[in-house]
């Protein structure tokens, strides 16, 4: 029995999500199907995080186990070719050691959440972005992201629907960079910590873009963290901005393997 | 009667292409589509490049002529309502005086055609960039490219359908950039000139990669040129890859009004 560890790459459009659902094709789902075409047997595969429907990644991680003889680049092209068209990509594979988990040996989470800011239509990163007509106030919502970083109590921050024991989590980074691409304003937020509450990051910058806009100010999100309870959360922001762009682990099981 | 002045951005996939053909939807044709929404009457519009199937832009530029009283900001907003779902969007509008054509005042064309380099398949990109398998050397296509900078008869590199009366034009740029973006190698060909050939961007390109990958010598470049002849080309680049990115005119129509 050999684990395996995969690097993959996707866009959450029209999938419901990581996770295997009976209603619609998942990513998971999609990776299984074709392992199942690969291998001629039925493998589970555990991601690092679940993301939800319409959430992209470029550094989700996976882990499985296989009793055949295949090297992680034959695996990853195998799995590369039965997964077109989708748009899903395993970037890296590796063989790794039996304690190597996903999930629970990550050490740290990375997410970018992508917002554009211009009047006309996006094309090339439609789905890929969260767009809306005008631009944010960077400072306003980079002092109003500072009062969420460290050790709190993030219940205003997570979904009812969370599963997760406790709502305490340490927020390692919040950070807002801004730069100009051909006439458009972009806000580029980077979100880092060990891992996150169902929804938190999409709440978060929802939230930070209220302060950005203007109608919150950014004492009021220091407010609605001590408030701890969901109805003093600002919108959650749609999936299309999210990235998982990076899992971090003790060891970087794709060290010495990179695909690409 | 006004004339107004459009610039437009598109995603090329799922078009035949920026001219209005009976067979599949152009660009052109939605966008007189979504004029006859807008003003109730049929109305043609006058592009300045006939862009391929497959082929983006982010600057194409149109002229149309209206008897009708409306700002050019209201038809922008009513055009990219209209517009929705395609990858089309109007991104500035501009009343311009009765000389203006965007075709044949134009001064200068800019195309951008993008080539990536990495195994696994694209996801965020796909449809958008010309991906290729292994990294190219980027010296041995610049200088490759440099043979083709100036006033030739680029009759190797035109499309046997191609139109134009002389094959002869004026290359002001053709460079080559590269850089390194989350482990992947992008290439970004830079060609300007006042006019093009049908197809000469995507054929210059597939020339020069094949500089680039090793099985052709910067010097073969300047012996295909001089041949003047369609066979001495090397493989016709997809349209993928391909932008047309900016119109020149001797005055900027839009320097007053931009949309975003």
């Amino acid at each position: 029995m050999t684990r395996f560890a995969l690097k993959i790459e996707y866009g959450g459009m029209g999938f419901s999500g990581w996770q295997s659902q009976k209603e619609a094709p998942s990513i998971q789902g999609q990776i299984e199907t074709a392992l199942e075409k690969t291998l001629g047997s039925k493998v589970r595969i555990t991601g690092a995080g679940r993301t939800d429907s319409g959430v992209h990644a470029t550094g989700q991680v996976a882990h499985l186990d296989l009793d055949k003889d295949i090297t992680p680049f034959r695996l990853s092209e195998a799995l590369n070719y039965h997964l077109k068209p989708d748009l899903i990509s395993i970037t890296a594979a590796a063989a790794v050691g039996d304690t190597f988990h996903a999930r629970f040996t990550a050490t740290e989470r990375r997410y970018l959440y992508r917002i554009i800011a211009r009047r006309a239509p996006v094309t090339k990163d439609r789905g890929w972005v969260w767009q809306i007509n005008n631009p944010l106030d960077i400072e306003r919502m980079q002092s109003a992201a500072n009062h969420l970083v460290g050790h709190h109590d993030f219940t205003t921050f997570r979904s009812t629907l969370c599963q997760a024991q406790s709502p305490v989590k340490t927020l390692d980074r919040v950070e807002v960079l801004h730069r100009r691409e051909t006439g458009c304003d972009i806000y580029d937020f980077h979100l880092t910590a060990r891992s996150f509450l169902h929804n938190q990051v999409r709440s978060i910058v929802g939230t930070l873009e209220r302060v950005g806009a203007g109608s919150w100010q950014p004492k009021d999100v220091a407010d609605a963290l001590n408030a701890k309870s969901r109805a003093a959360c600002g919108p959650v922001a749609p999936p299309d901005g999210l990235f998982l762009t990076d899992v971090i682990y003790p060891e970087d099981p794709f060290a010495a393997t990179q695909v690409p």
